[in-house]
């Protein structure tokens, strides 16, 4: 298959450059998510440490928890992310992270123009995560250094575009309108396959929730990684039952991903009976995620679940996935 | 950016070869999807001739009209489709088709076992189109000697995994079990760059719908053309309504991704309401269709539709789908 025996086999390469890695002086284009709960300051950091970015998921805003994730990063420049329509709701913790002096802010789910002139004051990159072509413009807007296209497999939070349609699209509308912005493609994405693809689809880099929560250092219960491992990608669905029993506000739109089990089957296309039926269900859903019951409470996970064969230390994701993506590139059909 | 000004434009390639061209002696791996109603003789034909593999739309099993598309592909040795559940309702039409030595014939949409057989031994290539790992199974039982991954970003029927995640997932699968089946990808490709990322993700080529819908050979009124080039990709959705209206009996867990409009307005999420007046809207939905109303009855296409900005000869589409994956392949950062 390959001319030259002496290149067949490079394991090796650790960097892999882009746009995005000159701009950010990275050493490869990938972007761990800041997954709400479970990418902590010791994932955001561990990625950042093997080239990548490493994200803070900042989630619905716990400033307590944000200082200490923050310490646990230990110096390392590591970026944060935040829910945005939530972030509206106590501007202030902004400025309690800003002075973390994070790489990057990304901001997704709701309207980042209120927020952009504080983060790129701060000298902090934004990022902004957009599901669709109207946030892209609001993206552009609120003056975001690279566009997070988030397509539909994605694990967590999300709406209805599929990766592989919207990636070239934006690349497309930031061609015409905004040809310095970055273009990171989010959604599936799991190994060196998916960012091999995401650099062909026009994108300048990849950012992974999924295939990071199934390593050691995300803050992710063991039965919860054992559930990824024995599933596939036809193992989720989206929904906004997990949104409804948590009593969360989520603007309409957006749904999350979370695997299948006996509390989907029960409550999704039954929203209104699990909305009058908070009383008790808000506990007890409470309750089965603390103990760490992956049938009565949500497990987050995306289509990439059936890419994701071991949980393992990140940085190994972040070299096998460049090297992957190297060997793809490299052995190309011509 | 390019190192060698003589290689720098390569205008002229119109080969790219993978596992799926040698395998079916093409020139490029590139086929075109089996549409009902717009997938004729003529596109098939052009296809082929333009060096990939066209496939004529089987759709819901008009004998007379499958006569009548492939006398007009004139010779050329081009595919066919059909909708796997409604082929079983009328088995013998796969007789008659088979006796004009179709190239390839695609299933989709139901159970692929029952017909396997006749297929191979008519010395046709049978492709499976695939939604999810329990149809990829079944596909292999069925001896497919290609399996078409389709994700939900596709136009026309589908289900819900998203090609970027899929694609991989499948062609994991397929290596462990039946490493000489050849893997197409499908859904929100239209251009070089859904090639080049198709081949990144394992694929052997790509099945095109969409893009192969707005061309001149496409059987599409004017209208419907005029209506994808005034769409980007957030302009559809995935609903049941079309075949409610059309009274088809499509089974559970497949929908329709087509144009948001008047009538998926008016009816997506009002299932029941349109199921109860079908005697009204049935007759009014057809005047609709006959007329070319774009906003009364449904039209066709998927998320891919950012991509599309003409309608061009067939022949054209796939040359410069070729020449532009060749020239991201070649031009990919190391
Ligand atoms: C467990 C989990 C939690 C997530 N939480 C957030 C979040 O709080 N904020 C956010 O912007 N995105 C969140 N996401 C979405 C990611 O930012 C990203 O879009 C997604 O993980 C990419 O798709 P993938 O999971 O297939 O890699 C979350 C994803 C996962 C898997
Ligand atoms: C107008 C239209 C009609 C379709 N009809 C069929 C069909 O009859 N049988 C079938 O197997 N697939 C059908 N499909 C789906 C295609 O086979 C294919 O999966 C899809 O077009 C790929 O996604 P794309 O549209 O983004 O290229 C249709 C697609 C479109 C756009």
């Amino acid at each position: 298959m390959h001319g030259d025996p002496c290149t067949c086999r490079k394991d090796t390469v650790d960097t892999l450059d882009t746009r995005l890695t000159r701009q950010l002086d990275l050493r490869c284009p990938i972007v761990s998510a800041p997954m709400a709960f479970a990418a902590g300051g010791a994932l955001a950091a561990a990625v950042t440490r093997a080239g990548g970015l490493g994200l803070i998921g900042g989630g619905y805003g716990d400033a307590a928890w944000l200082e200490q994730q923050f310490a646990l990063a230990e110096g390392e420049r590591v970026g944060v992310g935040f829910i945005t329509w939530s972030l509206a709701k106590q501007p202030g913790l902004l400025d309690t992270v800003l002075r973390h002096r994070p790489r990057a802010v990304m901001l997704s789910f709701g309207d980042p123009r209120p927020f952009g002139d504080a983060i790129r004051a701060a000298g902090a990159a934004l990022f902004c995560q957009c599901q669709d072509m109207t946030h892209v413009r609001q993206a552009l807007e609120a003056g975001a250094i690279a566009i997070v296209a988030q397509g539909t497999e994605a694990g967590g939070h999300g709406a209805l575009r599929g990766t592989l349609s919207f990636v070239p699209e934006v690349a497309d509308h930031l061609a015409a309108h905004a040809p310095d912005t970055l273009l990171l493609a989010a959604g599936g994405i799991a190994d060196g396959r998916g960012l091999a693809a995401a650099l062909m689809l026009g994108a300048d880099g990849v950012l992974m929730g999924t295939r990071f929560w199934a390593t050691h250092e995300a803050l992710v219960k063991p039965t919860h990684h054992g559930a990824i491992l024995a599933a596939d990608g036809d193992a989720t669905l989206r929904t906004r039952t997990p949104d409804i029993v948590r009593q969360l506000p989520w603007p309409p739109g957006f749904t999350a991903r979370i695997r299948r089990n006996a509390f989907t089957q029960r409550w999704h296309g039954r929203e209104d009976a699990l909305q009058a039926a908070l009383d008790v269900e808000t506990p007890r859903y409470r309750d089965a995620w603390e103990a760490g019951d992956i049938e009565q409470a949500a497990v987050w996970f995306g289509e990439a679940a059936g890419l994701v064969h071991a949980i393992e230390p990140a940085a190994e994701v972040v070299r096998r996935t460049v090297n992957e993506a190297f060997e793809r590139l490299r052995t190309a059909p011509s």
